[in-house]
């Protein structure tokens, strides 16, 4: 074929192996991914790109294997400079002499843009190339993803009582639609409302968010039966468990995205799955919470789309969605009796498409396919704790940890090359959070 | 001071923190662990140090903390090259069409040996420095560990069925003396008896075992009420529960590794406790195959001595006691239903001093100790991934990944340095292991 016939683009990416994840479970040897102008052009076996394409870089990742970037569906970034604060604690004790405590004294615009700086390096170190975000400032949030390059969906808190960010519910909504204006037609950061739980928010205000909500297009991203006490208490104050006050209110549909789950009966899940609701499952935290197990092999089986969080850092204590992934294929299967539930290629669809989906992001990001956005991570399959490999999707869940992702690009910008941040300044970032964290042992 | 008045030692480890593990949950700055002979001579401040101390080599570990070296309680490192062979697979389907038959083709002294060697690349590359090894040609296996300088309890195995190692019960028994025999003397390898599981081995074999375990002096390493199955399946054979079999049969001793033990009543974990068993619990394990929940926060409120173990990498499938620790503590949280169960200083401990008091070597390792072994682990803590730092054990077990180990010594020799494997060679090691990939695959 005559060179002049080849097609320019920004970025070929040749791998050993790619797993798009759609098609669920598919293994591509020595294929390449033709990225140009933040998408993916083409995904062709090597000889066919080299024939086909002209790129002007071309990264050869010979002991790598491409995947979709990985998508942390839940989680409070700004919490990341709390890391660690506060282990072995009850729930309670945890959140009232210690988080919200420090929270009260701390938060700001300062505390919010350096934790979710904090929390883009370890991200991007762990091949996450989108945050679905649970916090207070989204402004600030938002901006700071915006700066970084990061994409992210930024929740629009409302909770029932004053913060830093808001002193009224009327101030709560006011601010929700400024933040939202400022990014509705950003290329990375786009919103949610997020109200806090049910147990936090009222009836007036849950019916302003799904009046909202519609208007603006933006999914509703709530924690929701967290624990089995949540489910008893709103039982006592409204005689309905909190999925069915959400329904009465007219929340349970296609925009919720509704987390943790651990309590849930066969007809919640039958409604979930019917009303097109997506399940965040955040196994660590619940876990180190004691919050419950959540019965994701039965959401599964009814055929509700489930993603997955990681929580804040202050409940986990990490941002590595690889190590979520791992912990969900092995808690789900002792929790359904089944060595055969949560399969590792779920696993991955569960961090990557499934998380697109819950976000309504879907038509964008979560796999390697033609026309989406190029949020691509490479992972060495080479260490030798991934050695022998017999099968790529099961080694990438059950033996490979986020020190293998070596590269990250997101909208076809990179990174992460070869486990160095591009453009980032880690000196800075780490001088910061040590004087947060003087400041913070101080209160 | 005069520096002819201090002592020559082969080794200074100067830390930003110790955690000795004894005493429990002391974290120690800026001291130094001093060495001589491959062992600990002191553990003080490094100033004190100084003054007391001319070492041969010193080690200045500035932004790292030194633990004991972590102990696998419980393991079958010969089947790391079957890591990631087959998962998501019913117990039975995964043995019986994937292990076994791949075990019946290959199981001999050359891939017991292979299989040794890159798990314990891989285990001095997370921060293990002892391994508790349950598997067939524990000849080769002890010969293996000797080689490499690695510490280990090798098991003597004991089957009811002929296998490529012993062709009769007397044969088991007379090979097992044999290598008793061969490493009786040896400073780094041990054994014990390693009978497969109460379903495997009849009353006979087991009458032998507790008389030949008494004259030699060494531990009982068994597979114990791993699923409920196993438990029904044995009452209705012998009309006892497999731990009352074993009591009759005078197993139930302070010799006895007990491994799993998922399924447990309050008699037995009373009954365990006063006959000072130890539990080996292998959460990941448990969960990969669905085996059920080790009850350990109530084993520890018996005061039962519970230590942690990987299981092989058939069913983990890595050999990460950093990711076992978290896992344990996690999961203990959410089945004891306790945010406050299996804490991290207790996890640590379950790792090291626990492990090393059910092997028996409680006297040689598993702290940092004046006396003990110097087999001690730094561990960096200034990755991002573990900043800001509030508590050093809180950031080791809930935080820190394997890949943040640095270096490693064993009876004071430095097998790891700087991440570096010392005096392995790694590229003849990975060739060996893809050999063997492309044998086993072809099956």
């Amino acid at each position: 074929m005559n060179h002049a016939y080849r097609q320019e683009i920004d970025l070929l990416l040749e791998a050993a192996w790619v797993v798009p994840v759609q098609p669920h479970g598919v293994v591509l040897e020595n294929h390449a991914v033709a990225v140009d102008a933040g998408r993916i052009v083409a995904l062709l076996p090597q000889a066919v790109a080299h024939a086909n394409y002209t790129a002007r870089e071309t990264v050869s990742l010979r002991a790598h294997v491409l995947i979709p970037g990985l998508i942390n569906s839940h989680t409070h970034n700004p919490m990341t400079l709390l890391r660690g604060l506060a282990d072995d604690l009850p729930l309670m004790t945890w959140l009232q002499q210690h988080i919200w405590p420090v929270e009260a004294e701390v938060m700001g615009a300062e505390f919010v843009r350096d934790g979710v700086e904090l929390a883009v390096a370890e991200m991007l170190r762990s091949g996450t190339t989108c945050a679905n975000e649970h916090y207070f400032f989204p402004d600030v949030i938002g901006a700071t993803y915006h700066k970084m390059g990061f994409r992210a969906m930024v929740g629009l808190p409302v909770i029932a009582f004053p913060t830093a960010w808001a002193a009224s519910q009327d101030e709560y909504f006011e601010r929700a639609l400024e933040v939202h204006g400022q990014f509705c037609a950003n290329a990375l950061v786009s919103t949610a409302f997020a109200p806090h739980a049910p147990y936090t928010v009222s009836d007036e205000s849950f019916e302003r968010i799904r009046v909202l909500a519609d208007q603006l297009d933006v999914p509703v991203h709530i924690h929701l039966h967290e624990t089995a006490h949540e489910v008893e208490e709103s039982e006592k104050k409204h005689g309905l468990r909190p999925f069915q006050r959400m329904q009465k209110l007219g929340l349970v549909n296609d925009r919720l995205i509704a987390v943790h789950m651990t309590t849930l009966s066969e007809g919640e899940m039958a409604a979930c799955s019917e009303a097109g609701v997506s399940v965040v499952h955040c196994p660590e935290s619940n876990l180190k919470l004691a919050s419950g197990f959540s019965p994701v092999e039965d959401l599964c089986r009814h055929g509700v789309n489930l993603a997955l969080g990681t929580d804040g850092c202050a409940s986990n204590n990490d941002l590595d969605m690889f190590g979520e992934m791992r912990t969900a294929a092995l808690l789900a299967k002792a929790v359904a009796r089944d060595a055969s539930a949560f399969s590792a290629p779920f696993a991955l669809r569960a961090a990557t498409l499934n998380g697109a989906r819950a976000l309504g992001l879907d038509a964008q990001i979560g796999s390697i396919e033609v026309g989406k956005q190029a949020d691509i991570v490479a992972v060495r399959l080479d260490d030798l704790e991934t050695q022998p490999l017999f099968h790529v999707i099961s080694q990438l869940v059950y033996a490979t940890t986020r020190h293998q992702v070596s590269d990250v690009w997101i909208a076809g910008q990179r990174k992460l090359a070869e486990r160095s941040l591009v453009d980032l300044d880690v000196e800075g970032m780490l001088a910061r959070t040590g004087a947060w964290r003087a400041r913070i042992a101080a209160i």
